[in-house]
């Protein structure tokens, strides 16, 4: 008997959005000595997490509060917003997936950039949506242009990361107010700003609640570095957070990283830490791009675009620096994929990939076709 | 403007499947002294399982491996069956969320028992499919009225859970086996068997992944005590698991538990102390009730039905106990409300449970309506 999956899921594809670095270890044998290419955060979490989450074990037989009321409560206060315009979930992956089935019928459109995270590509697909997909420019996200396929394919909802992933690059305040204000009527914007806290400058416009065409999505996975703790949350208007609550799994949350999440909020003398340490950690890239003659990307996140003048020469550096056990992602199109995207290591990761790197350039002829 | 959500999304109930303990606890201003409503285990985690992930929380900046490869291949193991018939996810209500989601479209047909696993309904509603619900028949699940349903609503989907929550009674594996060969064509069966290791004695029928038409599931959540952590799992044929692989968020398990589960697999003496003590934690419960001249079900599972001969009653025993700082729930739906559920405590839980209990039944007409 043929499995009675509904239409949509027998039409997908057996995809996942992204290969972990523990496949590939699996596949080489060899563990990476160099973890940079997941945009997990080298600078650890706040050791006062650390503390709360070692208290919490104890408490592992608990569920989490399916409200996560605590967190949500200095999370408020935090964004002055409400306690009712806040929905913890696990991840903002867990959240895109959320907010695809909440707005999306089975045909209508969503709108993104040609690039842009593959995770919300996958949740499309996956509640049988159609994606349409503008191009980068520049290697920046285009917020009119996403504005006006929003308008031109009656889209319900537009996608734009700030800072991007996978460039880095960003925009200012006034270009996102600007959006915002230009998303049609009927439709809704999707603000990823997973790596806000990364960014050298302030760079988000004031959260408003009042406006219903906006969710601002925000985690603990990037500066926070609880990316295996699984907690993001989005910051709408009351009756978009009602729409997140009718569907998401209530006691979803993990117990003990309820309490790491609400630790690390009181830690701001960590986050700065983390900021100043992203901030070294980009020039240090940029140098070592610059000393090869290597063009880099401006970035406000955690990692950094080095051009390599070509895909082919960008997928043979990463073909090549997993062999030298350097574990790196590059974008996956056209042209962002002349890129490679260095992700900021601790000292001895960076030293590593250095040492790999240099290895490549000098044994192949990856740089000189 | 109206947000735009799905008409499915727009007609949903703003409701969840359960109310925690710590929304009760904000609303009294008291917290609980005995937290015996939710089926956790007072017995908590496996010592390795809390060594294992204390030793993991240095890696929370990492996401967690995608297909909890390893986790898999121990599981794999445990229950003979080949890595690829088994998906990991964030507990079984996840997976059941994925299960509807995956074989429903909207308006065809689930079928269970009227009162069972509510989380079950919260999905079926969410994905705008329509429940149908057969009763119980003398406080069990009536496997037979369930296939027979199936098969004249045309069901997609038939559920069961073994031993069954909210009752605790269950089924022995020939009663189970006959249900296995009974569903209908184009019908799958949802066995779930959260509470399957606290069974006295086997109950479960052999796991036959040939058989397209089951789904088993499993979690850490119950016996292994780490409700907190979110891990579960299903076996079933391998096309059904790509179908879960199709649709599920890949990074969606929490690092730590992974590896808190891991460990606990390895720890059969925790289980076996488990199993022994639910055995004389159920004792203690019945003993207690017969005392009292009160009737109780047979149980399998980390709770016991106490029988207070109307819905009432039990109600009134539920808030009475809840203001004496005592959690507890009970079925939603008669005849099954007229029980109370007693959640196996600790020794501290018990006694102060048995107290409170005492002192309601001394200080109000609750039993001599």
């Amino acid at each position: 008997m043929p499995i009675p999956f509904t239409t949509i899921v027998q039409n997908l594809p057996a995809s996942t959005p992204f290969v972990g670095p523990e496949t590939l270890e699996r596949q080489s044998g060899k563990l990476f000595r160099a973890r940079i290419g997941a945009n997990e955060s080298a600078f650890g979490i706040s050791p006062l997490a650390a503390s709360a989450m070692r208290d919490a074990i104890g408490q592992s037989h608990y569920y989490s509060d399916p409200e996560s009321y605590e967190l949500r409560e200095e999370l408020a206060q935090k964004h002055n917003v409400a306690i009712d315009e806040i929905c913890v979930d696990a991840g903002i992956d867990s959240l895109l997936g959320l907010t695809v089935r909440m707005l999306l019928e089975p045909g209508q459109v969503v709108v993104t950039s040609h690039g842009a995270y593959p995770t919300l590509n996958y949740h499309v697909a996956g509640f049988g949506a159609k994606l349409h997909a503008v191009p980068y420019n520049n290697c920046h996200e285009d917020p009119q242009a996403l504005v006006k396929a929003s308008s031109e394919h009656n889209a319900k909802l537009v996608y734009l990361s700030n800072p991007d992933n996978p460039m880095g690059t960003w925009h200012g305040e006034e270009t996102i107010t600007q959006m915002i204000n230009s998303v049609p009527d009927n439709c809704v914007l999707a603000l990823d700003e997973a790596y806000i806290e990364f960014a050298a400058e302030p760079i988000a416009p004031p959260i408003d609640t009042s406006n219903p065409q906006v969710i601002r999505y925000r985690t603990f996975s990037k500066a926070y570095g609880m990316a295996g703790q699984r907690v993001g949350y989005v910051i709408a208007h009351k009756d978009l957070i009602t729409g997140f609550n009718k569907i998401r799994n209530h006691f979803g949350i993990n117990r003990i990283a309820q309490q790491g999440a609400l630790a690390s909020l009181k830690d701001d003398t960590f986050l700065e830490k983390v900021r100043a340490a992203a901030s070294a950690g980009r020039e240090r890239v940029v140098e070592f791009a610059s000393g090869h003659g290597l063009a880099t990307l401006p970035s406000n996140t955690n990692f950094v675009a080095l051009n390599l003048g070509s895909s082919a020469a960008a997928k043979q550096m990463i073909t090549e620096l997993s062999h030298r056990q350097v574990f790196m992602r590059m974008p996956g199109v056209e042209p962002l994929s002349q890129y490679i995207r260095v992700g900021l290591g601790t000292d001895a990761e960076h030293e590593f990939f250095v040492e790999a790197f240099n290895d490549v350039i000098k044994k192949t002829t990856l740089l000189k076709v």
